[in-house]
């Protein structure tokens, strides 16, 4: 029983060395050093989330950070919250009341986008801003709110140590060649569908 | 060309009222009000970020929150060091150097999960918590380091108005069974294939 023991503790610790190389392989196969663009996307939970939780990750550095939110509702959810009232710091500007899932107005909403993308251009040139959130971006790109060209040269243009953030669904398939990274958020299966209500500090 | 843009604009009304219509729909049958289990899992980036950004979500609201994180390395990534400095309100534990990925010890590994699952434990029991985050739990499930039917009914058996969020990739399908949601984060591609190293205020 203690051989049995032992064996398994070997080849666990085999396992785990095995591990271990092909993490560390590819960690020092990275070699440059630059500010990367990140797109979260896909129809799951935790898009917007994620980006908030880089903000965080960001500001645990004291690196200065810019959030522009382009779809948004008339009633602030919790991170929004906790940005506006704890983290001044923070440049925060939202599209606000100009648009949101209730909108059928295309001329008003693409006036907001431009409003909105005025704001956040002026970040992507400048080097103070070591991260810049662009959350739901890419709905402005699938609707045609924004020229995608301006805004994939903006995003490709920008200082070389920032790192940019754009979540939302769909979006293109250009915006997804730009990026460094694409990570995918699939909903697999969701509270809702179980009949549970969306849940206040969690949801929203 | 105006008949053709009237069109055009129409076309689109139609479609954001169909959108507006499903999505209303599906909120509108969920009715229950309790909190809510999710997992974050996948091979892609952003599972931990996303649940520090639900943390943010959660301290918007002045709600009560506990992160306890099963594995990590020596040093601490910035949203630690975030909440660290910042937010000594937020319940926050690691089990820290007793278990990394540079870790080839099985008893010493299985050790520092107990002592981490006895600080979890209680908060699963305690309705003052909101929202528990326990950050890579999957792998002491996949390494059997923790009991899976004792990690399962302590999350089952929590709390009705407690939400909680798992991270990590795997961690078997009894526990994708249980959670309300679970949120798959593919990697569709990722910055360091191509070279670039992780980078600081983004990555960790």
């Amino acid at each position: 029983m203690e051989d049995e023991n032992t064996k398994k503790e070997q080849r666990h610790k085999k396992k785990m060395e095995k591990q271990k190389e092909k993490i560390d392989a590819n960690i020092a196969a990275a070699s440059e050093e630059r500010g990367v663009s990140i797109l979260l996307t896909g129809d799951g939970k935790g898009k917007t989330s994620s980006a908030f939780g880089m903000v965080l990750r960001a500001l645990g550095y004291g690196y200065r950070v810019g959030v522009v939110q382009f779809i948004k509702g008339e009633q602030l959810s919790g991170e929004e919250l906790y940005l506006k009232n704890n983290l001044p710091e923070v440049d925060f500007y939202q599209m606000g009341t100009g648009f949101t899932w209730d909108t059928q107005d295309q001329s008003g909403d693409i006036a907001a986008a431009e409003k909105t993308w005025a704001v956040v251009e002026p970040m992507l040139r400048d080097e103070r801003y070591h991260l810049v959130v662009m959350d739901e971006l890419t709905y402005m790109l699938s609707f045609k709110y924004l020229d995608e060209d301006k805004v994939l040269a903006a995003i490709k243009n920008r200082p070389k140590n920032q790192s940019v953030v754009v979540t939302g669904r769909g979006g293109g398939s250009a915006i997804r060649d730009l990026v460094d990274t694409v990570s995918e958020v699939k909903d697999i299966k969701h509270a809702y569908h179980s009949g549970v209500m969306a849940r206040k500090g969690v949801d929203y």
